[in-house]
C-alpha cells in the first residue's frame, strides 16, 4: 500500500466561523493508495476528538496503529487497492497540523490561549482547501465517527456538490446538554490546573499534565459502555504489584489512571478545549431557525447513518434524529444499529455486520 | 414538631473494618418527633454521600431545607407526630461527627489525610451503638437513598432483630466498574489540586477548593438525567451578564460552575474521598463469595426496594437484584420501579407514587 505523509502549507488568509483569521495554516496530511486518472476514487475520513491524520498503518514512534487501520488498508472494508484515503490532522489539533503549541513566525511564541476558535465548518473548508490542493473534484465518500461522523455530516451541508456519499457514524446533529456538561467538566479540570496558566503553559515552560490526565480518565468513562466495563474489569482488585498508585485499589482505578496518564503526555491541553468547544457549537440547524429538514433540503450526497447499540454517549436516538430529518428533506439515506462491544468508541473496532455495511455503502452505486 | 439537634460522644474505642481504631467518636445528630413509651415508632435516616445529619427543615446558616424535607414533617410521608425520627452525620464525614477536619485532642492537629477508611459496616455499628444510647430497641424501619439505601440494607444484614423495615432506595448491592471508575475520577480531580497537600490541607492552612468544585461538577451529572438536564438547560447559551466565568458558553455550563462552586465551600476534600471509598467497598455479599442469597439468609426485616425509571447511576437492575436475592433467600420484599425527573436524584423529591410506596410499607404491618 502506497502511503504518504506530509505537511502541507496553505498561504491564503483563512476566515473563521467565530470571525477572527488566521494568516495561512498548515495541515499534517496523511494519505494511502493512488488517485485514480478518473479522479473519482477519493475517500475523507474525519478524525474523532482526539484522534489525529495517522489514521492506517504502524505508528513509527510509538508503535500504535492509526486509529482506524482496523477499516482501511489492502482488502479491507475501505481497500486501499480501490480507493485514494486521505486523512489530515484538523486545524486546532496538536499533531502537526496548525493549532495552539504552533510556533508563531513574528514572535517566536506559540499560539497558547491565543489561538482562535475553531469549529467543524472551518475543518470542513480547510478540507475543501486540501482536496483543491490533491487535485480531487469530488469526494467518493467522507466518512468518520462521533466529532468525524460530523464532519461527514458537514460536508454533506456546506459543499453538496463535492461528495457523493457521506458515512455519519455515532454521531449527532447537535449534542445534549449532559455531553455539553462533560465537557465542561474536563475543560474545568484542565484550566484549574496550576501548570495551564490561562493556556500559556508553553510559555512557562510547563505542562497541564495533572489536568489532562483526569480529564481523559473522565473521557475513557465515556466512550466504553457500562456492560464492557464490567466485563473487562468488574470489581477485581488490582494486583498490589502492578498498581500505578498506592492510593488505587480496584483494576479499573489502575486502567484509567495509567490510560489518563499515557494521553497526558501526548495531547495539548488548549486542544482539548477547542476539539470539545467544536463539538459542543456543532449545530447545522441553528442557521435555519432548528430546523434540520430545512438544513438538510440541499444536500445532494447519499448517507449512511449508523449508531451502536452501546454507546451511551451519543445514543442512537442522535443518529435517527438525522435519519428522520434526512426522509423528510427527501434525501437518500439509510440507517444502522450495530452491535458494538465498545460503547460509543464502537466506531473505532471492526466487525463483519459494520464492514459490510460501510462496505456496501461505499462501493454500490446507485 | 420537636426537633432536636446534638452531638452524642462516644468514649469506647471502635474498631474499624479496616482494622484501624478510633479511640472513642462523636456524632452529630438530628432528631424530629418524639419516642413514644413503647419506644416503637423510631424511624432512622441514613444520609447519602455528600448528605448529612440535618434531613428536616430550615438550615440556620445557609436557609436550606433537609435533605429529606419534602418527605419527613408533620402529616408528610414519615410523619413526626407518630414517629420519632433520627439522623445523625456519618464518621469521616464534614458536618459534625468525627471526621477528617476534627481537631485531634493530643496533637491540636486535625486527622487530614490519617483518619481511616470508613465503611457502610462501620456506620451501621456507630448507628447501633446511637441507637443504644438513644434507649430505643428495635427500629421500626431504617430508610435511605443511595449510599443511605446501603445503609439501610446492611442494618437488615448486620442487626436482624434490630430492624422490622428497611427501605432501600435507588441502592445497589455493590456499585459497578463504571461507578468505581467514575468515583476514581472524582477523587484524581482533588488529589492533584495543588492545595490538597496529600490530604492535610488544613495543616497549611489551605483547601482543594478547585479539584472539590471539579469533583462535584462531574457528580452532579451523573446525580441528574439526561432528559432533566435538556428540558432544564437544552443548548441555551448562558445571558453573558448573569456568567459565573468568561470561559462558558452555554447555560448548563453556569448552572454547573455554580453548583460545583457552592459545594466547594462547604464540603470537605477528605470527606469526599473517604465516602466514595465507602461507596466503592460496600459489597455485603463478598463475604459469602459473591452470593447474595446467602447473605440474605438471615434478614429478619421486611424490605422495600425502589428504583427510578431516569436513575442511570444506579439503574433499576441494581434494585431488581437485591429483589431477586431477597425472592430466593425467602425474606419478605417488595420490589416499585418508580417515576422520577431527577435521575439518582429523584429519592431527594416528592411524589405522590414515592410518598404512598413509602408511607404504605411504614404504616402497615403485617
Amino acid at each position: 500500500m502506497k502511503s504518504n505523509t506530509k505537511k502541507i502549507p496553505f498561504d491564503k488568509q483563512l476566515k473563521l466561523e467565530c470571525g477572527k483569521k488566521l494568516q495561512g495554516f498548515e495541515l499534517m496530511v496523511e494519505t494511502y493508495g493512488e488517485l485514480n486518472s478518473n479522479k473519482d476514487n477519493a475517500v475523507l475520513v474525519c478524525h474523532a476528538f482526539s484522534g489525529n491524520h495517522h489514521a492506517v498503518g504502524e505508528e513509527k514512534e510509538a508503535q500504535k496503529p492509526g486509529w482506524w487501520d482496523q477499516l482501511i488498508g489492502l482488502e479491507k472494508t475501505i481497500d486501499t487497492q480501490k480507493y485514494f484515503v486521505v486523512s489530515l490532522n484538523n486545524i486546532g489539533g496538536c499533531h502537526g497540523s496548525t493549532g495552539p503549541t504552533t510556533i508563531l513566525s513574528k514572535t517566536k511564541k506559540p499560539f497558547g490561549s491565543s489561538f482562535p476558535e475553531v469549529s467543524v465548518v472551518d475543518w470542513v473548508n480547510t478540507q475543501y482547501l486540501l482536496m483543491n490542493y490533491l487535485k480531487i473534484e469530488c469526494w467518493e465518500m467522507v466518512a468518520g465517527g462521533s466529532l468525524g461522523g460530523m464532519q461527514a455530516l458537514q460536508w454533506a451541508i456546506s459543499y453538496p456538490n463535492k461528495i457523493k456519499k457521506a458515512a455519519v457514524i455515532a454521531a449527532s446533529p447537535r449534542i445534549s446538554s449532559q455531553n455539553i456538561a462533560l465537557n465542561e467538566v474536563a475543560r474545568e479540570i484542565i484550566r484549574k490546573d496550576e501548570n495551564f496558566h490561562d493556556g500559556n503553559y508553553m510559555q512557562n515552560n510547563t505542562k497541564p499534565k495533572k489536568g489532562l490526565k483526569a480529564a481523559r480518565m473522565l473521557g475513557h468513562i465515556t466512550y466504553l459502555s457500562e456492560s464492557n466495563m464490567s466485563k473487562r474489569f468488574g470489581r477485581r482488585l488490582q494486583d498490589p504489584i502492578t498498581k500505578v498508585d498506592e492510593k488505587i485499589n480496584y483494576e479499573v482505578e489502575n486502567y484509567l489512571q495509567y490510560k489518563g496518564e499515557q494521553f497526558s503526555e501526548t495531547f495539548d491541553a488548549n486542544s482539548y478545549i477547542l476539539m470539545t468547544k467544536a463539538m459542543d457549537g456543532f449545530d447545522p440547524a441553528k442557521k435555519f431557525n432548528g430546523d434540520l429538514v430545512k438544513c438538510f433540503k440541499k444536500i445532494k450526497a447519499r448517507l449512511l447513518i449508523a449508531s451502536f447499540n452501546s454507546d451511551w454517549l451519543f445514543p442512537k436516538e442522535y443518529s435517527m434524529e438525522i435519519q428522520i430529518a434526512a426522509i423528510k428533506a427527501e434525501i437518500k439515506s439509510s440507517y444502522i444499529e450495530l452491535e458494538g462491544d465498545y460503547g460509543h468508541d464502537s466506531f473505532l473496532y471492526y466487525s463483519d455486520e459494520y464492514s459490510t455495511a460501510l462496505k456496501s455503502f461505499l462501493e454500490n452505486n446507485e
